[in-house]
């Protein structure tokens, strides 16, 4: 990947060479860096649904890299048998989970490859889809580099910029597209601080966003999400900005779960709300943010801190992992070909 | 406590008989129900700065009990010297933690009686001021069931009911205050179900709450602090009721950290918002709101459950322990003495 490299200290959570790929156990930071080694479609489904990797491009890329596991095994000599299996194997990444658009539109790249070279060998197939897994991969992370560069204009000098979640290198390929427009006014010479919300039940702020930011040497300040509101109300906090998982032709945004509760307080205080995400997480397919599936996810992610038992037994509990923030809520969309800020319906998909 | 029963499965975090009191640690619950003994003033001002006891009433009580153990034990003859030394074991205990008035309001009814019977002998006053602590431990669970019977016809038939932090029996001698109200519609007839935000960093929603209506098999359904917002975007959510720390004479309310985002998050959904508070709670010596000190608490709490790290090492944190809503957006205050929707100022300090 010396292609994409900037900084060789880049924080990247999926390595992809060699024939194989390592990800980083993001369910074990940050008391532990665990890279597991992954070689087949099952093995990188799993560590999708299981949350081994997550974030959208993040999903995208793994997705990628899964379709060439499951491909190049296939032992047909025909093509249409060949695509015929990888719709298969493109169904059972497919499965994993259901809100990040990345992920479908990583399936889609790949198949769509196949299906216009379906004219070739077989051999020729899989040589051409592991440089699209890796161009994937690639390009993930210098397009938040350039997304980085069309936001950071938005962040003040002495910004103080809300975070929910973890919208950077962890999620991406690297670099991030939240952190990424973070990294880029730091880049840029601004003296920026970041409040990181913990973003229950899995962590991903004080797990993640705070170790990469500490790592990087960006100032970061941990709060529990229920405190944002109040530093809004103190006048702590100049600006939001987070990622997204899926945005709706209308500029709806679905991301994590209080998303949608930031945004309501961003507007309370008249703060401004930014959300930043490659073109991949834009599916003009849906009119509005209704239509995006929610993904639910298991009791045990919110009753239980590993064997700590924080509910009592046999608790209802509701665990929505995505909520969607209505485009009137939203003060600009960051992506890598520019910011849109308003009329969301013809702008974004004037982008395409 | 004979003369308060209701019920003899009530839950009741202090027990106070016998020269002694033992408090349920609610640090433990719900993994573990453990009683610990108290027998004096420092002892019970660690359990109040630790939180083995907390809820603004149940802090209270506890303080008065505190100052007892304190007084029992002095040895002078002399009621000025008894009083003398009677204050300093108030400023002890006052010194625990700041926000909640119901721990001054205690002391200083504890001081009252005091200093209102100084041409008593020292046996008499140590007498009586064990009936004092005896009397507020039993007026509080008694108070808190009129106040469930005041608020109860604001929550309707068949709502779902919203609910931030605990407060309810574990927080108040017995029965609650949000909770009470809970319990209150549900005695009544009414089918209600709860939902209890877990209220991070110290999850009094899922540790106590959730516990303490199972048990009296209410419904409740758990929930993350983030997801309230998500829950009220999709009408799961027909009301709000939460406890109070401090409530100033203009009726802005300090409650647990968290509440003032749910009153946003209510007003946006126009969904009305209730505190149910019993006048010890409310402070007419401060004009409004922003007078309220607002007790920040140590990094540990966020970082950790119990030995389990959460974040980076010496990450930055914020850990306010309240905030305060604006009377604005807060659709009653329920008390024992009757419910205030408007003209707080006013009416708030009639009911005195």
């Amino acid at each position: 990947m010396s292609g994409c490299q900037i900084n060789p200290n880049t924080i990247r959570p999926i390595r992809f060479f060699n024939g194989m790929c390592q990800m980083l156990d993001q369910r074990l930071l940050p008391a532990e860096e665990v890279w597991i080694d992954y070689t087949s479609c099952e093995g990188v489904a799993e560590a999708i649904r299981t949350m081994v990797v997550r974030g959208a491009p993040a999903i995208g890329v793994a997705a990628a890299i899964g379709v060439w596991f499951g491909v190049r095994d296939l032992e047909t000599e025909s093509c249409e048998e060949f695509y015929t299996e990888m719709e298969k194997i493109c169904a059972v990444l497919a499965a994993t989970r259901p809100t990040a658009v990345n992920l479908f539109w990583a399936l889609e790249r790949m198949k769509s490859f196949a299906k216009a070279n379906l004219d070739r060998s077989v051999m020729e197939l899989k040589i051409g889809l592991e440089y699209e897994a890796l161009a994937i991969t690639q390009e993930d992370e210098q397009l938040c580099i350039k997304l980085g560069r069309q936001g950071e204009s938005l962040i003040p000098d002495g910004a103080r910029v809300l975070t929910h979640c973890n919208a950077g290198a962890l999620a991406t390929a690297g670099y991030g597209t939240a952190l990424g427009v973070i990294r880029a006014a730091v880049a840029a010479g601004k003296k920026i601080s970041v409040i990181a919300d913990e973003t229950r039940p899995f962590l991903q702020g004080s797990r993640l966003t705070a170790w990469e930011l500490q790592k990087d040497n960006i100032p970061v300040t941990l709060i529990c999400d229920n405190m944002a509101g109040y530093l809004m109300s103190k006048g702590e906090i100049d600006c939001v900005i987070v990622g997204a998982d899926r945005i709706a032709a209308n500029g709806d945004v679905a991301n994590k779960i209080g998303t949608y509760t930031v945004a309501v307080l961003a507007k309370e205080h008249n703060i401004p709300f930014y959300v930043a995400a490659p073109l991949s997480t834009i599916d003009l397919s849906l009119s509005d943010g209704s239509q995006i599936p929610i993904e639910e996810r298991g009791a045990r992610e919110i009753t239980h801190v590993k064997d700590i038992q924080l509910a009592p037994e046999g608790i209802e509990v509701r665990n929505p992992a995505f909520d969607v923030t209505p485009n009137r809520l939203v003060s600009a969309i960051i992506t890598e070909r520019g910011v849109v800020t308003e009329h969301y319906l013809q702008n974004l998909s004037a982008l395409f």
